[in-house]
């Protein structure tokens, strides 16, 4: 997606260790317009996956997530952090090493909305590792929903997510892709 | 907004002490259709105003803060309640209370993206007691913004936050506002 390509170059910065900072439209200002054409993308991309549900993970992935959602015509779910009050009811938890806050988290749904036969899609922000993503497709693994698709806004290829989620064998899709982020550049595929 | 008015209506749990699960289409599952049309009516009520950014708190504020976002042709900032790695940069930060997590929270905005002089509109999920609405506020004075208005999608005017926010002197807009949550009931305006 060109668009994206050259909001990454103009306004990304390399923070160096694989970190990319895209704080302007992505991860802390959200640019609504962008965020629009990137789930109408993701959406045209995935729709064959005939998803029932978007599910994503606090906090970056919810703007792309509702995006997409938005033009599948169908809900999102949010896995949390850390519970809030309300959520009163059977949950299912999972352990993932968060990328951008260097530490472990849990993520957590409930039970009352991501349900068995589900067919499911994940969309997050980043595919680095894929350590969210797996986190959230053992999720789905555990209330014997169906994972059908991965959508993502930007990959960085030299993390290995995409190998390492391989053996989810399903589709991913992201919209801009990163090969190299070595020497303070910022490269696509 | 009498189509969110039945939604809680049919959908929202009581759980005493004045707590509404809107788990299903605002809190944990996101209801996209529902969320652009109460994004619109935000923006419809609030356009005069003449907001240049959207500011929200993470986790639930996003939705309903980047639906009014895209109608109204602004960014939305949100406020983070941890940094990641990727904010380098001169943050501002205020503590409030969470109502739905029962523990003192940070709300902090990178100076990068909130700046002197924009005009700030604030978008929340609830407006309960208005304590994260008046941290944002405070956000907003510390780096000389603007707060043009506020605008929730539901309101519990039993817990008085349009009174403890009367002294922000902007117009305040909520959706649907419930009076009352007695005897397990929800009772509206």
């Amino acid at each position: 997606m060109r668009e994206l390509q050259e909001r990454i170059l103009h306004e990304g910065r390399n923070l160096g260790g694989g970190i990319l900072k895209v704080d302007s439209f992505l991860n802390h200002q959200i640019d609504p317009g962008l965020m629009g054409r990137a789930g109408a993308e993701l959406a045209r991309r995935l729709a064959a996956t005939r998803p029932t549900k978007v599910l994503t993970a606090e906090t970056s992935g919810i703007a792309p997530a509702l995006a997409t959602a938005a033009v599948l015509g169908v809900p999102v779910v949010f896995a949390r952090k850390s519970p809030p009050l309300t959520m009163d009811y059977t949950i299912v938890k999972e352990e993932c090493k968060s990328r951008t806050h260097n530490k472990m988290v849990e993520l957590m749904v409930s039970t009352e909305y991501l349900r068995a036969d589900e067919r499911v899609l994940i969309i997050d922000d980043f595919l680095a590792t894929a350590q969210t993503i797996i986190a959230l497709a053992r999720l789905v693994a555990r209330v014997n929903a169906h994972l059908v698709g991965i959508g993502t806004v930007i990959e960085k290829t030299f993390e290995r997510g995409r190998e390492n989620a391989r053996h989810l064998n399903v589709p991913i899709e992201s919209l801009a892709v990163i090969v190299s982020m070595d020497d303070g550049k910022i490269i696509f595929e």
